[in-house]
């Protein structure tokens, strides 16, 4: 439950209040078609807005593109982005950090080695483990059953929800968040073949670095390197179920949705954006500023910012007419043999 | 270890006696291929009743268009559909509820928060995480090392297997079973872009509801909504590495193949099919009773029941002319370029 | 750190000192582009043996190929297989075991079931579950907050990541490396559709063999069989993201990238190669000494050893002209519509 005033306290670049009483009470967010009159609503459209003007809802944050009525008790914010809205408003009903709660910030039944160094207010769960020498910046909150193995490093502020693993050695950032499942640190799959046709295996001696305000989401897999490291850089932004092999290379501000993959020793730029089951194959480099369509195969380097799409990569636009000429396929196949057969060539 | 008469005393509409001793003992079940003489077998298909009744098994479950011999030692039931009949016997020989025998019902070694509320006759394996004000139904089974985090609720007689998450506030139905490293209720993808290239998270303050007789495999992950919730319809049952992200709502009794992935607050209507690995973009809307061909790829709604495959979707019948066509492309170009020389048109 | 006669001792046929002092020390291993006065390099190209004599590496192992210097203060080995070399000198700097350090081998908050058996010298982790009667091999490594249900088996020497999952009954082998958020065991995916339009679960009532010498990536999941066994064989190799569905069985000293699939009850032989997101229908039997390129499908037998590749699948020199010829595709249909015209043929 907040007051508009608390809004208008933000003082954000991206919220400005426009009319109505700072006094104005919202008891949630809703969409607005479920608007009602006790709900703060963010709305992009005439439609929207409508509805939430009609629910009577007494908090309304719009894109500045809309025109708000003169006659409504709604108070009324404007704003050049309803997503940066949302991202400045929403943390005020967020209650998430309420699932740390516990009564002492280190769970009794946590384990703890005692060589581990633990930062200022850092909260650990029931039945974690933290290894030997692992380090835990300050602020931050270790789930319930998590493993931070020995060496490892976990930065300031950042968020390990329950289940999640770190491997020995792997370095986390600060600001960070995982979700649960997700497996930091796992070895890079490499065997060297023998004559007997038996794989022997290659250990990975590497690790894994991951840079301030990186967010996982559940089940992904980030390896650990063979050698060196495997990085993943600051701001970058991943879905569930993404799989980065051994002594790849990311760079900041990157978003990779759901089921993207990248195979070992590949190089990502920065401010790219993979759709989803997107595929990287290993020892590619790919540029800065690359949008790549979902379920893209990519095995050859791109070197020139742009979207691209399809397997094999096309720029965006081709890769959509193939992907829409394929359906023509047996059209053409017909065609073709009905101009054979109308000139009098022999099938080949 | 059973007897017929057990079987005989189902009274299942789904499994009928027909004749032979009631007190043949059948000790375990195996495919017709390894049956002996201490098995209940299941018999569809001609050469299976023969291997079954060579290997003289006690118990003979057959299709009921199977001529049964009249001189057996055998006992047999018939069946209108050989799947219900395994769906019907198959538990009387199932222990998997042994799995979760401890000396108390509640392990000495789980965590469970003074607040949460556990019904009558609910079972918490060692190292479980029960948090506050959570509920668990009577009769319900929390394995080992799961975590059900505050306010988060899972219906009467549910089975989590170990390892699994519930995030707060999320709400399980009854008859339900997940598997191992199943994630509900991790944060849906949502970022708003800046000007300066960073993402600014958007709180996902929205839950999952999972209504009854869901089953879901291991290793699948379902994000809760930005706002509202993401639903699973009753009676849907989802393969291993299903990921269903935020405000998705699905109907019922509706079947997911492994890997199946549905983008943002897409809607699935009730009683399809999906093959594996196929996958719906965001803000797609898919009527009931439809079939989708495995690796399918869905970024348009679909509006007509039936089935179809393919990326992009076509009729199944039609992307089943395109797959076969697929190989032929070589051989299409080839002859178009004779063509065209032939023609002594010019190359373009 | 280890001194060259280290490496000397190993007498590994894969590895055969050149010349050089064989106190010479090298305290890392490092990829040629960043070696240093205090690394142990692997070389297989003129390049990268020069960049080690560059930075004076005190250890270098190169391919045979390779000329080496006859001035240099360095010490040399050479290898017939770089990769091989690594598999055998990589161990001695690889910390892998001390994270598994620990005070007691049994960590006084594991939680063992007093009738489960335990070999000599096993380790268990902090929050590990071993169930009643399970069974673990001399010297295996069960790490945190593992479970190992009831039943189920663990052979010598085996290493259990944190957060893994064995099903009761089922077997792992000796020599086996699972690592974490592994699945196994989970019940196979198989439901009775009834009249009304539900399923009904058909009980999984059998188990997973996996044998000696397999390792498993992180969040894979290898489904218990119907009735009998889903078995992996010796050797075989899976990398993060695996899926075995229910009564598979393959063959040994396989291995399968990120994200294999394989539906129920198909036959993989032994020898085979599967590049990242292949995918195998379910009853479909593939012989042995086949290799597979990434993303193909597979929905018919193979029989014969050989490259494969695409969906359908091709050979796969084929295929690779297939994926080349998609994105003439438009060219294809605008010169075909071009020649229909020139014709003065109906478009039909």
């Amino acid at each position: 439950m907040i007051t508009a005033d608390v809004i208008y306290t933000l003082q954000s670049p991206d919220v400005t209040y426009s009319s109505g009483s700072k006094e104005s009470i919202a008891k949630k967010v809703l969409p607005p078609d479920l608007a009602d009159s006790e709900s703060l609503v963010f709305v992009s459209k005439p439609d929207q807005l409508e509805k939430a003007l009609k629910a009577s809802s007494p908090i309304i944050v719009a894109h500045k593109a809309l025109t708000l009525p003169t006659d409504s008790k709604s108070t009324f914010f404007i704003t050049h982005s309803v997503q940066l809205a949302m991202a400045t408003i929403l943390p005020l009903f967020d209650g998430k950090m309420n699932r740390f709660n516990q009564e002492t910030k280190i769970h009794p039944q946590a384990f703890i080695h005692p060589t581990a160094h633990l930062g200022q207010n850092v909260s650990v769960g029931p039945f974690a483990v933290i290894g030997e020498h692992a380090r835990i910046g300050d602020g931050a909150t270790i789930g319930a059953q998590v493993t931070v193995e020995a060496y490892a490093q976990v930065g300031a502020l950042t968020i390990l929800h329950p289940q999640v693993f770190i491997g020995a050695y792997c370095e986390i950032g600060a600001h960070c968040e995982f979700h649960p499942h997700t497996t930091i640190g796992a070895d890079g799959f490499s065997f060297a073949a023998t004559k007997d046709g038996t794989h022997k295996k290659i250990p990975q001696i590497g690790k894994v670095v991951i840079e301030d305000y990186v967010e996982l989401g559940a089940n992904c897999a980030i390896d650990r390197a063979a050698l060196t490291e495997t990085r993943v850089g600051r701001g970058t932004k991943m879905d569930n179920f993404c799989h980065i092999a051994h002594n790849v290379v990311i760079g900041q501000n990157n978003v990779m949705a759901a089921g993207f993959k990248v195979a070992g020793s590949s190089k990502i730029g920065s401010n790219c954006m993979f759709g989803g089951d997107a595929a990287v194959s290993d020892h590619i480099t790919i540029c800065d500023k690359v949008i790549i369509a979902g379920r893209s195969g990519i095995t050859s380097d791109i070197t020139q910012p742009g979207a691209y799409g399809g397997y094999p990569i096309e720029p965006l636009r081709d890769s959509l007419k193939t992907l829409a000429n394929l359906s023509q396929l047996t059209r053409i196949r017909k065609e073709l043999a009905r101009v054979v057969k109308h000139l009098g060539l022999n099938e080949e």
